[in-house]
């Protein structure tokens, strides 16, 4: 049977299968969610043991479980380790869904569910890819280990010393990765590159307690009016941020790589359009995809302080929140950027306001050289499916671990994504396409058995 | 029995009483509280009753019921209307309460709930005058009107009409109102100038869904970096308003009012050691009691959008949300400060961003001249109770009717607190302090005793 037939023929199980996991609501950002962690973790388990994996083992780790398996009998062949994770982002705001973010739904070939595509829907490839291949044929063409972590949304806290003190364990030839996206439906993409990361929490506070407004209003600082002045230091009317010394280590942008980025003739009316959007936003200079794939952010995704609730309240709010991640490029420091960002808020506060600033995550920018052989072979795999060969592009996004990966393994990443980019992750209806679900189980059989 | 010895002798049984009317949740902004406020209301015509008061009845409007009553056996003595109410602020955040909003609780003299002093506790003190006179005396000395309504707090809006319908029965020769507060223990004041009040809702759309920081960061426009970019363009760095002619109307302060503040002598250094800040914040060239009494203010009173959860969410809100208040003094028209803030944000929100802009509450400033003769005999009762004559102050708050009722009415208005100004209206730990309880009965009966 033809792996197109084989697949076809199990196709309404395995999505209920993939259904169970979508399920569990392992958002690794909430405490409250632990145990459901513990249950996606082991759900998993159960799942590489019965696709034919050996050596399945579920790793405590002081954060959340990380799900270790392989399948070892192709001796002088080479070895892929597949990375990927079953953590998932919060849900807010949840009356934004259709359907219920843990109740996965199909509405017009589309899986609906927070997680769908970002990322156990692109693990639960894999898996079933290898199980496919231990079906028809009896054997892999290649040593196989998986290693499936639960802090990927939280920056990968365990997963580094658990690399390290398993160095031996985790070697392999090429490092093999779903959680990026196709440019467009039919036009499949390697990333070559990721964004860094690094986040921070800032507190302002001013009185000791919220005040009313008409007794003191006028003649004591407001923690809001302070917070947002300070945030408004942050950028320049161009995009740009303003804190010192935040470009260095930014690579200029090569004439080579605006070729490579014009390749993706990214329709930015459409985009607009499908967004939503009068227009686009950004630095000048600087194409749509330019910017999310090669320039640094400092986003403020989140801003509260005082009166949510219905009405008017004429209080003075005693604090006030910001949440801000920063996306790096090139040699950019997670924390000379923290450092300096620190810098910048402490500088800009107006007097009478007191600053608490929390670091959170950090991350390097990842790059490799698009003529690797690897990343050839899975052009090729993706050439057999698709019918056209992927384009080599920069992601905007950040997979912390990914640097970290090549690092300490010296191995090659392919990054084969099989999501698009208007499956809302992170946000509200969270979904998968179908069409790449199919063709992303024949794309990683191909690309297993082309090495 | 002396005044003094009857209300001591009384005095738990009153203070239970009171207690059981801060126990009903009356908070006017939030719908779900519409039953308690028909149960405070309730209450009220009931304690009304009892203390020997006619004609009472609980007058339904639009929104939360108006209470009457009146006593009018004193033909050739002055009309005198007492104004209240008995709606209360929200309570959040509840978590800084020491004692539970609606449980009263009495500790080191002060009785702490929300409402307590602003304004359930006031209110109590004119029934409870009038109960004692009716109870030593068998009658009045004036004729009494009683108006207390249950939307102050969401800006009066069901008084007005009433008041305009019933401008006969309410005719007065003054208007009483304990709202207000003392400068200080033992320092009482009377109010001659309100601050008036607007409001409005800013809302900033961006995308049609939130979107990943990663794949869109850097490229699409911010809701979040949008809001706090335009809202710091509503200030100087001085504390001053930055929308254009918003202190048209606004009056110089002449010398003469200046002595008048300055009798007030606020300590600053203390204000600023009680409110735990650094430094005080406002208007160069005013001192504390001139920017609340004689400067209009532009506040911030509740801004929100994007993650507030734990950890980090690495998403760029589509939607960000401000809530605005703006104290008024002089001349300045509510509906025209609004026009004018609405021409400065449309004028200063960034492309591709989207305003929405709800008005809400609408009040002028309120001013008396001290010489009136009630104002005089107001100062006098004090002195008789407090020892020392009250100060004629201007208070920074808003009590929107007080303007209205002047107006309808044409009769002076005399704003007789019985506060304090730590006393946390609006936040938590909302507290009375019992010594004006007990001060304030004697100086109620001693003003109605004057008249």
């Amino acid at each position: 049977m033809s792996y197109e037939a084989y697949f076809q023929s199990i196709r309404e199980q395995q999505l209920d299968e993939l259904k169970q996991w979508l399920s569990i609501p392992s958002i690794s950002a909430l405490s409250a969610h632990k145990a459901d962690l513990n249950k996606a973790a082991e759900w998993l388990a159960d799942t590489l043991t019965r696709a034919g994996l050996e050596n399945v083992e579920v790793h405590q780790t002081g954060g959340h479980p990380i799900v270790y398996a392989d399948h070892l009998h192709a001796p002088g062949k080479p070895t892929v380790l597949v990375y990927g994770h079953y953590d998932v982002q919060p849900v807010d705001p949840l009356h934004l869904w259709t359907t219920p973010p843990f109740e996965p739904d199909i509405r017009d070939g589309k899986l609906y569910a927070r997680g769908a595509t970002d990322d156990k829907g692109q693990v639960f490839l894999h898996i079933k890819a290898i199980e496919a291949i231990l079906k028809q044929e009896e054997k892999l063409p290649v040593n196989i280990k998986l290693c499936i972590e639960g802090e990927e949304e939280i920056s990968s806290r365990s997963l580094p010393p658990f690399l390290t003190a398993n160095r031996d364990k985790l070697a392999s030839d090429v490092i093999l990765i779903s959680d990026t996206s196709l440019l467009e439906p039919g036009k499949p993409a390697i990333s070559t590159g990721l964004r860094g990361l690094c986040s921070l929490e800032v507190t302002v506070n001013t009185a000791n307690t919220d005040l009313h407004s008409g007794s003191f209003g006028g003649g004591v600082p407001n923690a809001l009016h302070a917070l947002v002045s300070l945030l408004a230091t942050l950028h320049d009317d161009q995009g740009g941020v303003s804190v010192d010394g935040f470009y260095e280590g930014v690579p200029e942008l090569s004439s080579l790589m605006r070729e490579e980025f014009a390749k993706q003739m990214l329709d930015e009316d459409q985009l607009k359009a499908s967004l939503g959007l009068d227009s686009l936003y950004g630095e000048d200079g600087f194409s749509f995809v330019e910017r999310v794939g090669a320039r640094p952010t400092l986003e403020l995704n989140g801003v509260y302080g005082g009166f949510q609730g219905e009405g008017t309240k004429t209080v003075i709010p005693k604090e006030a929140h910001a949440k801000i991640t920063c996306r790096l490029v090139g040699d950019q420091d997670p924390q000379d950027i923290l450092d300096k960002i620190k810098r910048h808020l402490e500088k800009h506060i107006q007097p009478g306001a007191k600053l608490q600033i929390k670091d959170g995550e950090k991350a390097r920018a990842f790059n490799i050289d698009p003529s690797d052989r690897m990343l050839q072979l899975a052009a090729d795999a993706y050439e057999d499916v698709y019918g056209t060969r992927a384009l080599f592009t920069k992601d905007g996004g950040s997979i912390p671990i990914v640097e970290t990966f090549s690092r300490e393994l010296a191995a090659p990443v392919v990054m084969m994504g099989f999501g698009l980019p208007d499956e809302n992750l992170h946000a509200p209806n969270e979904h998968f396409n179908l069409e790449n679900f199919d063709k992303g189980l024949l794309t990683i059989v191909s690309f297993l058995k082309r090495l």
